[in-house]
């Protein structure tokens, strides 16, 4: 499947200041005169729409931008993945309730289906490292633990599939997990093989144990390997993380390779880990954000929320930016035992909404002002999502002054826009014209998230 | 007033390591043989303990410790703070619900009373920066902002006094306080006396635009002029935080001048900053440990719990750490909103027992294995608190492997203790022999903190 990204020829990309003018918005104001705000009916700037408009069909037919081809992964990939709750836990005689056993993932994927996850959007259940015996066997098939999965990866994904959900599964493209069980290095198409024969429906491809300059053939061999078996299996790469240390990787073939590709340290479960991860994305978001679109994602990894590391204003900032950077929604908690206001804002709809918006566009950081860090995230049906980050860690919450014509993207609500807060709680700021003033209340490592709608006109178009 | 701190002549002091052995402790077993167990009936054994109780006694008779003579402080002081919290916020047009203003103060004081704080022992309301107004007044005096606070502070401490509170305010050993509010350099006198007619009952004496070389003098001379106004006002300084960037502070003459001192960067509300804290504290627990006891404290600094950075499981660990530490405990939260999760812990009874022991030595780190942290306090009354941290902050809850005869003070649980776990839940965990073994589950960025109580003979004696 090909997938094109709208490029406007003219734009030089995205901006890590608040000069950001992604195209589509841009085609919606002039974008010759910076600050200048546009009337309503000004005719020289529906002349000038449409002359964008124009070119941007043509960008769209000149510069395909080819994700994998296999049909998934259309929106972000969301789940659960045993990783950062569970690890590599294999003593099942002295923690039977939470080793990596197959009641772990028959457990999860139960409560998925009960308890409302699958129907928040939460669909695969996904095994990490640590599940598979020290041997391949005499045909030299991977095989899981047969203590700890005793009727085997096939049974557990009949099971996880009775349930509506789909089932995951982890390899290393080298000669060794990362946990020191067996690497698929030389069994490329064995395993893919072996993983469609059992009905996996997602593979993550960690990236230990293998010679970084083999790295793109691995991770493109495997991609080809796991097309020949037939079966939809989306592919989460961690290719570019293992890369980063020589040299940039080339996005490009990544997303030609992968449905979504880790590109930074792994999450652990803390505020410092996910603030690194926010930055380590901001400062490299002119790589990063055109690579993502629809059937290709960056990783920034999986959420912690419902864990013991993160406040709820610091879950509610994990969730918000997650859904603005278009990342997979893979959770790693115990869903079987999760504080009901962790369960509220991961099922909450709206921002599953942003996440899984279709237009497939990644948002980025617009700048700072003040400690209050801005994003931004353009949705299809004329609209944005932005998030604003209170990065004041003292103090009470602070007043961050929320007027259209500051945003980067002020043309887009020139003259009016309908507002929408998501979070901290849900309110209807309603129509806000161009210069209005409405002050969000925002918590220290806490995040304001937001919906801006363009104001249709009588004839149904946006100005 | 004169304390006494019991130091055995051969104690060498505390270590940060596995082997620290408070004196205390250490007249309950053979220091000599290191590993061994005492059986309960060894004569040898009891032999020793008469000669250590000897030495322990000699000791007490030459080694005074002198505190500062105003008779208060014998445990560490409770209360509320405004500054991590509310700061200098003194736009009381914009936020009149939390600008530093006379109402702050009196509606925290009520709610201290009402929500059942200061039963709890929470006492002191107390002010921090940002309160005078810019210039002194005809006579030379501090005068409150008369905009803010209109009634003035002799009122204020009134209304506070009405209700059973006492109430504390902020000035500045330099030329002007942090917030660049006159100071009290060249006024001691005058300000400690503006302090004991205003019926002030609690001074926190900062350290900026001040010369180091005369941090010294300056907080003595503070001392003095408090003393000399007969009024009873808790002293707490800041004289060792901003004299250890030059050289090691004198902690003899800290604690005969002061009630509490700040030796440390100010907290914020972030698990980092209060990690920070703890580490530094452990690092320089030889030095700052024998300084605290009755009458004089190590500060550091306020509790953040109630805020915004502090997961669940981070609060309790604040919590737990800042009873062992014998530390000061003045919240800087909105009592007004406080979450009731928060509320209980900070009103728990036995983590409040622990804190405001009135043996009043400062517990240590005594080692760390396993990303375990271990924590200990000597406690009145034959029992001992200790504190387990989970430093490791990825994956569940891990189980620490609870043997008494794994801990530094051993010696004092041959043959047995009663364990009681206050967090993460209440829980007798009974009579524990040497050698049996507990598992606590703790969770990553959580403590577990438990009291052990020697097990008393029939004869009314502990072995």
């Amino acid at each position: 499947m090909i997938n094109f990204k709208v490029r406007l020829c003219k734009w030089a990309g995205l901006h890590s200041n608040k000069e950001a003018t992604p195209a589509f918005l841009s085609l919606r104001g002039n974008v010759e005169t910076g600050c200048s705000v546009q009337t309503r009916r000004d005719p020289i700037l529906y002349r000038m729409m449409m002359i964008y408009l124009l070119i941007a069909v043509v960008c769209v037919s000149v510069h395909p931008v080819q994700a994998l081809d296999n049909g998934l992964a259309l929106t972000p990939t969301m789940g659960w993945l045993h990783w950062e709750r569970f690890m590599c836990n294999i003593d099942c005689n002295m923690d039977p309730q939470n080793c990596i056993r197959e009641e772990l993932y028959m457990q999860m994927a139960d409560v998925m289906v009960k308890e409302g996850w699958l129907e928040a959007g939460y669909e695969y259940v996904c095994i990490d490292d640590c599940w598979p015996h020290h041997q391949r066997d005499a045909q030299g098939r991977l095989q899981a633990d047969p203590k700890r999965f005793p009727s085997g990866i096939k049974k557990l994904a009949d099971y996880v599939h009775s349930r509506g959900l789909k089932l995951g599964i982890y390899a290393d493209v080298g000669s060794m997990t990362c946990g020191g069980y067996p690497g698929s290095l030389g069994y490329y198409e064995t395993d893919a093989k072996t993983f469609a024969e059992w009905g996996v429906d997602l593979l993550k491809f960690d990236g230990c144990y293998m010679n970084w300059t083999m790295l793109g053939e691995g991770y493109k061999n495997m991609s080809r390997a796991l097309n020949q078996t037939g079966r939809s299996i989306v592919y989460s790469c961690e290719w570019p993380l293992y890369e980063w240390p020589f040299h940039e990787p080339n996005y490009t073939a990544i997303r030609e390779t992968c449905n979504h590709w880790r590109n930074f340290a792994d999450v652990y479960d803390s505020w410092s880990s996910v603030k690194t991860i926010l930055d380590w994305t901001a400062t490299n978001q002119k790589i990063l954000t055109p690579a993502a679109g629809p059937g290709g994602w960056n990783d920034p990894d999986m959420l912690v929320i419902g864990n013991f590391g993160l406040s709820h204003s610091q879950q509610q900032s994990q969730m918000a930016l997650w859904a603005i950077m278009a990342a997979p929604l893979l959770m790693s908690n115990d869903l079987r035992d999760i504080c009901p206001k962790s369960k509220e804002l991961l099922q909450n709809r709206r921002i599953i909404g942003i996440s899984q918006d279709p237009l497939g566009k990644q948002g980025y950081r617009t700048g700072t002002v003040d400690s209050f860090e801005m994003w931004e995230r353009p949705l299809s049906g004329a609209r944005l999502a932005l998030a604003i980050l209170n990065r004041q860690e003292i103090g009470g919450p602070r007043g961050f002054p929320l007027t259209l014509a500051t945003l980067p993207s002020w043309q887009y609500c020139n003259p009016r826009c309908n507002v929408t807060q998501i979070l901290p709680t849900y309110q209807e700021l309603g129509v806000q014209a161009l210069f209005s003033k409405q002050i969000l209340k925002i918590n220290p490592s806490g995040t304001a998230l937001l919906t801006v709608t363009q104001i249709q006109d009588y004839s149904g178009k946006g100005y």
